[in-house]
């Protein structure tokens, strides 16, 4: 499959158009980031891990019943995908308190709630990525109430899911953030990627931070941990 | 009517106990604050008129059939009401962008809303009250959703009534701040007040602001605008 121009450059993935107008190709870095961009370095072999990660799950999620953006692997750090209309609204399901919510809130970390809560935020760099609620998207018409329904139903199941899946593996899903976005049809899909770049996954046993995390605080063996996930749904 | 305890000292307001433990009473004062405390000042007679705005409004809408806290106006800086479990929920009713939201979602300041968006913030002021939503509300007990229903279809009630009212007397309701009690039977109440403090007014002909905005922005004459605003609403 023959990449073609390049449409977008991100932080951690290159888009590039194909010889189909219906999909792009998607190409994951090595390069991590957090803090809005501020904090910033590059993890030899993480963009095909979180390539091989995120693929395993779209897969897992697909065969639920829920659309994903996922066609197929390339190679290692390249997929190809869907090319749809992103809506630009990020999804975060949370089941346990961590990193921004627990310092918002004023929550002990490692909280767990009764039930998971969704919150939104506007993907817009410039603004900071704003928290938005229900009343903005459809006010402001980043997605009909209808559409806004289908993204929360679909990020409450992938929630629930992942949560299952990973627990037999020893891996507690703390929060999740989803992006989705319209194919030409105007279906909504599950984009971007799922992977410890999108999640914060713990260790059931020892609380260990499996996840971007141990990058944002500093901590060693950030590929290790990525590499542990990945070894962990391949079940080898 | 006797003041007794006093039970609350806030930043423009004073409550008292009463001899009846099921209502307190509520002392308006002159200060006035701004982003977060951090500017104050005093404004003689602000309070009185604050106090005689907020009883005419809450007369109004309990004509609604909108339970409100209020019970009789004592003096002119003072008002008996109910005595109320405080929901520690802000709500915010905004019908055209300006402030804080304009800002933060790189919105124009005069900007029209189809319909109105609503906004819920956490009242706790060590935290910077944070914006939150539904389920963080739900999920974290701070109101069952029930309550939040109705706390949701009082707060678009309100705003739709008061647009209405307050649009022939010339006046523009941008937005609205409401909090909420329940009594000792339960029943949600609209409590605190509805103020120029805590809505946007605008003169809809010259578009003047007539309302806190005036001390956050350094305008002169927020005196003036406050009587105004209670001039209209008296019909003299």
């Amino acid at each position: 499959m023959q990449k073609l121009d390049l449409l977008y450059e991100g932080r951690t993935k290159r888009i590039f158009a194909s010889e189909n107008p219906d999909e792009i190709i998607i190409a994951f870095l090595d390069n991590t980031t957090a803090y809005r961009g501020l904090k910033k370095s590059f993890i030899p072999g993480k963009g095909a891990v979180n390539n091989r990660i995120s693929n395993h799950l779209m897969r897992k999620i697909a065969g639920l019943g829920i659309p994903t953006h996922f066609i197929k692997e390339i190679n290692d750090h390249e997929t190809c995908v869907v090319k749809a209309d992103i809506i630009p609204i990020a999804v975060v399901v949370r089941n346990i308190a961590a990193g921004s919510l627990a310092e918002r809130l004023g929550l002990p970390e490692g909280m767990a709630f009764d039930k998971p809560i969704i919150e939104y935020y506007y993907k817009d760099a410039s603004l900071g990525n704003p928290m938005i609620n229900e009343y903005h998207i459809t006010t402001l018409a980043w997605a009909t109430e209808e559409e806004l329904k289908t993204v929360a139903d679909y990020s409450l199941r992938v929630n629930m899911f992942l949560s299952a899946y990973l627990i037999d593996l020893g891996i507690a899903l703390i929060d999740l953030k989803l992006e989705f976005g319209k194919n030409k049809h105007g279906d909504i899909l599950l984009a971007d990627e799922i992977s410890p770049d999108s999640c914060r996954l713990w260790d059931t046993k020892t609380h260990e931070r499996l996840d971007k995390d141990r990058f944002r605080l500093d901590l060693d063996d950030v590929e290790d941990a990525y590499r542990e996930i990945l070894r962990r749904l391949l079940g080898n």
